[in-house]
């Protein structure tokens, strides 16, 4: 059993990044992030600080947009729209969950669609099932396709299971696995919770994408021998044995699976790191098209 | 085993058609309908000949418009603007496919998307894959879905196997059937050419979906004892038995298969006669959401 390094590959993303940045800086170009938060969740506060603190360090101009649990719809949007316009700023990132006045996919629909580096736009959506290449990709189906690379997994033909069927990842996937070319060509199925016999669909595939947000759903008897297991969930369960208390784990039950597949991706440091090099690419891929 | 008669299940929804236009009437509003035909390509020709017929006779207001082979690009996207502009228009269909010199893409994309009965546009493909039902979907897959429903077929937790990827029927059929709620929640697959083991995916399949365009290409091997099978495909294949010395065929060996599936569709009188009652269908859900 082979155990994929998302710290790794996340990396490997991250150089990329840094030279295309360079290449950028050659031309007199800075790329620029803008990461939106609306209240005070904590969880979504250290999400913010991370990417906010990961893009200055790869060289984007960084702007971190802070705003109280209690602003309307309308200055959220007056916020996007004044971003939209930010000739310095190429990606946007509202950060979700936003406060409860606030209408989520109003808000991604106003964003840019060229800026939309989340790839929640529904112009974006459209261009990930059209296979057109200059849409934005959401970053953690993206992340997850780009691990399976770099483990030397061939798509084409395989047989694929995506267990979820969620617009931030299970669709994405499955778009992304069933599209032409490279890190495509697969069977794909998708799976989910009302799907009878689960175990039986996903101890046949050759790749199983965990993306159910459920601590350890899927167990030994859910992976078939030789299976690659990409694991999407980052779930806090209670650890009574660990200093906090919790721990966090993947929708995979790791240990019941490890033995009997090929390749499997660990919580936390598989997908995780993914997510967030992904969003760094899709930037600069927005700075690269809008200053071509 | 039972056949699904696709022109009995067609003549319902045109009768459920015409009480929607009465309720229009009722209320002073004609559905208006327009399809363009660019060129004179016999089969294209007589797809759009009985489209503005049946149009008519359910009390469309119905527009047939006839360019030349030679229209320019500009020329027809200055019909696609007028008829977008045109009040009494509620429902706008390019004839596919256009001749060489026109983008058909960009054609989709100029088609007002309250107006883009085909389902073809960005706006309407994003819709789909977001569940949101103000949006259009692509009349064939649309077709298979009421096919189901009205054969008494239940999709959810079902295993569907739909082979063919394309964004006219494939893929928005997977997308279909995954959605939650009626004739959703499937665990859907998506085959295709590049498969491995055809034959041993689509046999598990209690519901196969064939969109391919290759005449005969599922055959006894490929269908489980049981299954429900919808056959898209319409292709012509030399008969000299027949007095016109070809006839149609579907991607199934009809046949070869009958025996063994608890139902399945016809070729001719399957999926075909619904495609264009599920284009009345969406065109007078058209002009009851502009008028609304």
């Amino acid at each position: 059993m082979k155990q994929i390094d998302g710290a790794a590959v996340a990396q490997k993303v991250h150089q990329e990044t840094r030279q295309r940045i360079e290449a950028l800086a050659a031309r007199g170009i800075q790329p620029g992030l803008a990461v939106v938060l609306v209240g005070d969740d904590p969880a979504s506060r250290a999400y913010v600080r991370s990417k906010d603190k990961r893009a200055a360090e790869l060289g984007f101009h960084s702007v971190k947009r802070e705003l109280p649990a209690t602003t309307s719809q309308e200055e959220l949007l007056a916020v996007v729209r004044e971003l939209n316009h930010d000739p310095a700023i190429h990606g946007i990132l509202v950060q979700s969950p936003p406060p409860k006045q606030i209408d989520e996919a109003a808000i991604v629909r106003a964003i840019d669609p060229n800026k939309d580096v989340d790839g929640f736009h529904p112009v974006n959506v459209a261009k990930l099932a059209l296979e057109d290449p200059t849409g934005f990709v959401p970053c953690t189906p993206l992340g997850c396709i780009r691990l399976l690379e770099e483990a030397g997994v061939s798509t084409a033909g395989a047989n694929a299971v995506v267990v979820g069927r969620s617009m931030i990842v299970g669709k994405p996937m499955a778009l992304l696995l069933m599209r032409r070319g490279k890190g495509g060509d697969a069977t794909v199925t998708v799976a989910h919770s009302r799907s009878k016999n689960l175990a039986a669909i996903t101890r046949q595939a050759e790749i199983v994408i965990a993306a159910v947000g459920r601590p350890h759903f899927l167990g030994a008897e859910h992976i078939g021998d030789g299976a690659v297991v990409i694991d999407v969930g980052i779930n806090r369960i209670d650890d009574p044995t660990s200093p906090k208390g919790t721990r966090l784990v993947g929708d995979v039950d790791y240990d019941a699976v490890a033995e009997r597949c090929a390749a499997i991706t660990p919580v936390p440091g598989g997908v995780g790191p993914m997510t967030i090099a992904m969003l760094m690419a899709n930037t600069v891929q927005a700075c690269e098209q809008l200053t071509k």
